[in-house]
């Protein structure tokens, strides 16, 4: 089989068989097939498109590219949950403990983040002692006995996709459905849950920047988890602004608690409740939404949704006392105050500058190599939808320096629309694909 | 500016500047801008087309890249051919002589040929003792002082369009009008002409599959040439099988040869005179094609075409008396008759799979290091529309060994479609654009 022949093919719009899917990505893997031949085919991909079956084969080659955890030895219906990425995303740090907490098996493998933020790995890293780099036999035996573990990835899961998420960075070929889909759930199922639930982000601040564009990346996602054997709900969720209120490493970690003590409402909670009604019920342990949404609602007023949050930690080193006391997270020396200097009403927030002043504070990694300040960020008090004075607070920067603040506010300023009539703020789930 | 936004743009569908085209080219030219993402980028211009602007603009960029040829030394209307590629192509070997007889110039830099069989430098040194590596000065001079000269490429001509066209083979970008279009026009332009020529070849047999792209393809190099600011005209011909009987390098000059004597007419005959008149007319030196016509007829009748490619062998050091006696030109050892296996009329023969029997017999190159015999071919007695006999000779075979030449007879009955009816044989030339 020639590469080129099967750049050609696609080029032509015609349909790759599941043999030159599997050529292509076990070539490319291995380095037998060059940059600059994938690069054209995932153009041509990008341009032409693939159907669900040519996208069911590629997600299942590069699932097959390398190793793929066997959590067998883990009882219960193990459940995963991945977004398509979002500034001040803390979802998972809620959501695990809160579905844990009620008997669904959490062994969940994250990347580090690279960009505006740090990944959820980085975030739990801000409880005093917490160990990311647990072993794979320790890993199974806290989920076996917690019901939930947090690991950064040991093994060699989906190399074709680190590969071909690089190239298509640099290549412009990252907007194609068939490609972002093979790229998360070739990922997802090498990981191998049981249950998988997607928050697919729609809107200015992500991939899919029509509700129609995000709606068929669910739709095909779901349809690909399926077909490979797993049970997948997609929640699609609006990205207009950056999601709750902390954004930064420790900051976020105290909003999570918040939450998962009751004290937090609003749509961080809402988004929490509906993707943990979706893994309870596909997992069969609640009938229906409703009835899960009840469970989950009273293991944040009971406090075992906090206690598992507090067993996860502890289950990997962690200071728990953290868990409970959120002084003893990273604070930063400086807290600045970023004044507004407009009248009106937020109509827009830009989550990708936001992620941006976040970066500049130090809370993000320019590169791979970069070390992440925990402590900083930004404390958003003005959201899409509010009434601000010229004057007011739009947020309480938190820095190492009273320069890097000043700057930050600055920057932070320049993320918001301020519009002089009113902003009716638009739903915020925007519907669900199961 | 950054490469990724122009792929992006493209991708888009959107038009290409000036400025970013030039971008492109010259990061590419110097290696900073990566074969991945120009390889994306060609994808994306192949896939969502360039306009006559941006295949100017690229057009343009691609000539700059490199050194240009400054014919300004020499006096005269300058002429330059460019033919789309076919097996058995030995126009310029016929034209260029035919046209310098009338008093064009012909200052025509060739390069080597890769593939099926040499280039019209390496048919050119058959002659023995021709020179084709004569310094760009003997060059001028003979030009001034025969009207012709023949050499291979010296300057470092359009760089872009070699390390891009390499990567087109390689990726599957090779059929896209506008790439097309550049390449060829770049390197014309680079050459320095005055009036421009193209033979553009369609059918089975070359990229123009079909009669529409062959003239959509002339209709924009004709374009790209006049607003470049060049006389530029562009011949349609078919090429459902090779051009005139003779493949091989030898064997070809022959044939040429043939045709400057009087002794052979027919297509090629006809081909020379069609891309003869049009020069002779785009250069002034005819009123009209039928004039000029008759002044090209009247150069072989009276043997100063002929006379004129003897001056050529004799300017470049080579032996002018095997133009004359074609007998001192090399011979291969062996002569071998392809006897046919079936009855019936040659409805087709595959001018690319003749190449490659060519190439067995080791008349063509497959790396760039390869060394031609240029003795070996093979003459073809039966072509399109002929009735053949089951018994009866397809075309000599012209060898090294009986074995190569047996081995290339039977490769050649599988170049030929035969079947039962009588064929029209379709028309030769298939339209003229100016």
């Amino acid at each position: 089989m020639l590469m080129t022949d099967v750049i050609v093919k696609k080029r032509e719009g015609e349909k790759l068989s599941a043999e030159e899917i599997k050529f292509v990505v076990d070539g490319y893997t291995r380095g037998e097939i060059p940059d600059y031949q994938m690069s054209a085919l995932m153009m041509a991909i990008l341009l032409r498109g693939m159907d669900r079956e040519e996208t069911l084969q590629l997600t299942m080659a590069m699932r097959d590219s390398g190793e793929t955890l066997d959590l067998s030895a883990i009882k219960g219906v193990k459940a995963d949950k991945h977004s398509t990425g979002g500034v001040g995303d803390k979802t998972s740090l809620i959501l695990c403990p809160m579905v844990a907490a009620q008997g669904v098996k959490i062994a969940k493998m994250s990347g580090r983040g690279l960009g505006h933020t740090g990944g959820t790995i980085d975030k739990l890293e801000s409880f005093p002692g917490f160990n990311t780099g647990i072993s794979e036999e320790k890993f199974i035996e806290n989920v076996n006995k917690f019901g939930i573990a947090i690991a950064g990835q040991t093994a060699d899961l989906d190399p074709a996709d680190k590969k071909m998420y690089a190239l298509r960075d640099v290549t412009g070929t990252v907007p194609s459905i068939p490609l972002i889909v093979s790229s998360i759930m070739s990922k997802k199922l090498a990981a191998g849950a049981d249950v998988i639930v997607l928050d697919v982000k729609s809107g200015s601040g992500s991939f899919m920047k029509t509700a129609e564009d995000a709606h068929e990346l669910a739709e095909n996602l779901t349809a690909v988890g399926k077909l490979a054997g797993k049970k997948t709900v997609a929640v699609i969720t609006d990205m207009d602004e950056p999601l709750g209120n902390a954004i930064g490493n420790a900051l976020e970690v105290k909003e999570a608690i918040e939450v998962l003590r009751g004290e937090k409402k609003g749509e961080l909670l809402e988004l929490c409740l509906t993707l943990g009604s979706c893994i309870l019920t596909e997992a069969g342990i609640a009938a229906d939404d409703a009835a899960a949404r009840k469970m989950l609602e009273k293991g944040i007023e009971d406090g075992s949704a906090l206690e598992k949050l507090a067993e996860l930690v502890e289950g990997q080193e962690g200071d728990r006392r953290a868990v409970f006391d959120t002084s003893l997270l990273p604070q930063a020396p400086v807290q600045f105050e970023a004044v507004c200097d407009r009248t009106g009403y937020v109509k827009h927030i830009c989550a990708d500058e936001v992620g941006l002043v976040s970066m500049h504070l130090g809370g993000g990694r320019a590169t791979k190599e970069s070390v992440i300040d925990l402590s900083v960020g930004i404390i958003l008090k003005k959201k899409v939808g509010d009434k601000v004075e010229a004057g007011e607070s739009l947020g309480t920067i938190h820095a190492q320096s009273i320069e890097a603040a000043k700057k930050a506010a600055e920057m932070l300023n320049a993320c918001y629309t301020v519009v002089p009539d009113p902003v009716e703020k638009p739903a915020f789930i925007k519907g669900i694909v199961r």
